[in-house]
């Protein structure tokens, strides 16, 4: 299918980068999967990267990248992923090694090689943001960085979304890159809940990735649930950013100027998305999904379980 | 009436807080009012807050208070309000001096003198912060603090508003001082616009002072609707830390964790309302308003003007 | 004795803080003293402060001040000066009460009853700050500010001195207050050391109340040997800010641009002291205190041991 | 000279950086050469890299690096280096284009290719940061890093030298890489002076190369002298890196720890060098130098100088 987007996916798996692996398979040309220090700690999302892409895409490569944040210390999300990343399901050894250990030479190496790549990076953008400030030519060669990360509100902490929170500093050298940038934040991503019912049709499908995929997501609801009065369901935020470049007719988006806080005393990785309706107002630089087809969005991703 | 709440009104007028001071007269046992540098210079709001108390309460004390905030440079909003702080009407000149230059001592005193009072602050909180620190056992002794200021978005930068922006260490104390404690921040205040229908609503009130006042307003909208794409009106701010302790009703709220950024490259000055769903999350500390019958709110505003 | 400078004595006792009280009592007009949270908690430091006036100027009244800093969290060093913040010693119990809860209120009031004071605060600069904020008029009223703080490194951190450590916004509002400015940092006060020789000639000095220095002193100086590889003795700090304005000629100084940091990261509180040479460098505000003739200055701390 | 220590020099050329790659040339075995925006910018700093290895070691290539810092905006110093970075000489165009545009890339696999490698950073540590960040393995494949920046004291603001104020958050992560780490501060590099006798002594060597270093050095001096009170030439800071590690007899030194403040409001980019004798104190992490013989380094200078 030659119109499908071909991109590399930036991922800290992590239970939705899974869910985003799985529909990145279906629905783009994956060029290559790049790992990042972010829920766990590199060696474990690179695991994880590479046992994901065995039952979605088992010929995509692995490069691993950054093992910690450009400037502030680690910090990971155990306490939503379990201690492996990906707890919840019995899931088979990988079948090799990563490709490479240097997913940064990697991601510029690959951009230059074949302009009009997306870059979807799902977790802390540290490996995007040491690409960019080594190969600032790269800014031009890409079509566009579509991202999880950010949002109005906050998760970590009440200011700052996690992937935001872990590398402000990524965050704010790539919120700035230049070129043209979506930021899948929370507002929209908690729109896409894995909700019961929804586990319930993973579940019933045949074969037994999705069975997989569905005891991952039981896992990752039960961590959502058992810490929110609210929540229906985990968010399965790592799929929005590889659909709004599939199938952006399921979002709601607006073109805002978005910066990122890296020195706040309470607000550390904030995305400051600017809403003031001044006529005088710096240009945008981000569109900003609001809202999401959660429905339709999830016909997307059982459809892309593989059955077989 | 002896069920009026009282009140100190600290403030910096500033065209909003005169239509505060009004609504103060008219509907709360206003016991003094102090000012505070802010829209202008400590001059022009202890002025302006006694030509206009000349014109809606004339036997009410002014004491004049803070000329700078406790720890960051000045800053100004002539570009909203005018050189004067009251651009936009020819008003009189001042019946008499403060009645004193302490406006910290004057708090203490009369919160000490007499239990139960309110203190609104409708301008940067370096007073009411001042008074605090120096004073704890004001915190008990008030009946709380209905403040101007904050919200979840800004208006002097995309983070701040423009009172906790001028002042953000007074704001952190304030927010943080253990009472009760409700915050009119922007997300209520912008829906109580001076749009030209209301504006001429007062125009038509028989008497001098609503003239003086449907002048101020007419400049004020005037800067607001040049400045912004979106605006019907100036926000009339102030008004609303006033009625939220007169008529409650008019309002709905949600009680929040709420605190200030001090210290952030693009946040400083920011209240961060912490609206995460958290099982454990921080407890309470303020009415957050959100929404207000603005129709109901304008006719107390008429109802407020002498028209003698 | 009229040319001895009259002043008020702001400090948070502390074992050198006693000493500070046994100079003053001596050398100074000692108008008043206040005291601020800081080496220990309020309560304790105004107990402290009338038990060791009772014992060298028992008529001069304690007013107590400032239960906690003006932004950041208290601090405390229990770790030097024990529990009580005068362990070491058997003290009698205090002769009577504060003569009032409001040093604030008192320093403004008592400098503008009497031009001319010097303030020589020798604990976290909260009350000072406090009241130079509420009354500006302060810093025209009064002789000068000799303070014990700051320094050209840090004991607290590798970058603060413990009394700006603790309040880094006071300590800031004080160093750009504007008037005459005696810094008695660390560079000096490491420099009065009480060696065990100094200290066994206190005790060999006749009545009680040298022997209950020498005590004090005894304990004070075993927490700093036993924290760090080469100290003589414990520093005797807060003399010198007494010291630095009776006995000038002990010390060597140079004129300096001093501010406070009170963002870093790692530099919170320290005194930024600008040793460049640039021709075209920012105005000093500061005398910076160099050196001390130690062992000349330690005579006036025995001449000022009341031997009744 | 088989002893002589192999090194990349990092540089932004700059006077000091010209005669840093003088000595480097005579006195290691100079692998190669990086380029960091800093005293000028990145197209400069090349070409002017390039045109001084012309004359010092024409067969030594350029690598062209990093054209911003990591997150702070840039920040140059034509004021003490002119427009062109290397002002004062009528320097001859370079022979030929940097060998590559990729100085990270450069960095990582001569280091991986050849162990043992000193890094030399004379400018603002973008190029290496990157470089450690991207491939960990570094920090244990190289003998170490002999840096210019940092000291007790500041020349671009009161607390931070010019290359660590140009990208502190670089400095921040090459000061803790945890190797071998030798810092040529301020406090040794200001030691070092480029007087006119010493310039006097180069323009009387015989031969071109000479003649353009003294002019170099008299305009480089010209800047200093004329802002400064009490300088009597061009610290040539730049050196003390390279005869660090060639001629490190000629230098004190302590270990010390040292880190960078990132975000402090006055204090960004200082080097915060731990000087407390604290028992538990942090581990020391850098070599820091305290004094040269000025007299013997320069004669090593005069030495470096091509003649023929």
């Amino acid at each position: 299918m030659s119109e499908r987007p071909a991109i590399i996916l930036d991922c800290d798996p992590g239970h939705d980068d899974a869910l985003a692996l799985a529909v990145a398979a279906r629905f783009t040309e994956l060029v290559g999967v790049t790992t990042v220090s972010g829920n766990v700690g590199i060696e474990s999302t690179t695991r994880n990267a590479r046992v994901v892409l065995d039952l979605v895409a088992p010929e995509v490569d692995v490069h691993r990248g950054a093992a910690r944040p450009l400037i502030v210390e680690p910090f990971f999300a155990e306490y939503v992923h379990g201690e492996s990343g990906l707890d919840g399901a019995d899931l088979p050894a990988p079948s090799r090694a990563p490709a490479s250990d240097d997913a940064v030479a990697y991601l510029i190496e690959t951009c230059r090689r074949r302009e009009g790549l997306w870059l979807v990076p799902t977790g802390p953008l540290t490996n995007i943001a040491l690409a960019l400030r080594q190969a600032p030519d790269l800014a031009e060669r890409i079509a566009g960085i579509s991202l999880m990360g950010g949002g109005s509100f906050g998760n970590t902490t009440a200011a700052a979304e996690f992937n935001f929170f872990c590398d402000p500093h990524a965050a704010a050298i790539v919120m700035d890159y230049g070129g043209p940038l979506i930021m899948a934040g929370l507002d929209v991503t908690h729109r896409f809940q894995a909700t019961p019912p929804r586990i319930e049709r993973l579940r019933a499908l045949p074969g037994r990735v999705p069975q997989l995929f569905a005891e991952l997501l039981t896992f990752f609801s039960g961590t959502y649930v058992s810490r929110h009065d609210v929540m229906g369901g985990a968010a399965m935020h790592d799929v929005c950013a590889v659909l709004a470049i599939t199938h952006p007719e399921l979002f709601t988006a607006d073109e805002r100027h978005v910066a990122v806080e890296t020195d706040g005393a309470i607000t550390r990785g904030m995305s400051l998305i600017d809403e003031r309706r001044l006529i005088d107002r710096p240009a945008s630089n981000t569109r900003v999904l609001r809202t999401i087809d959660a429905d339709a969005a999830f016909e997307l991703l059982v459809e892309s379980m593989p059955t077989a």
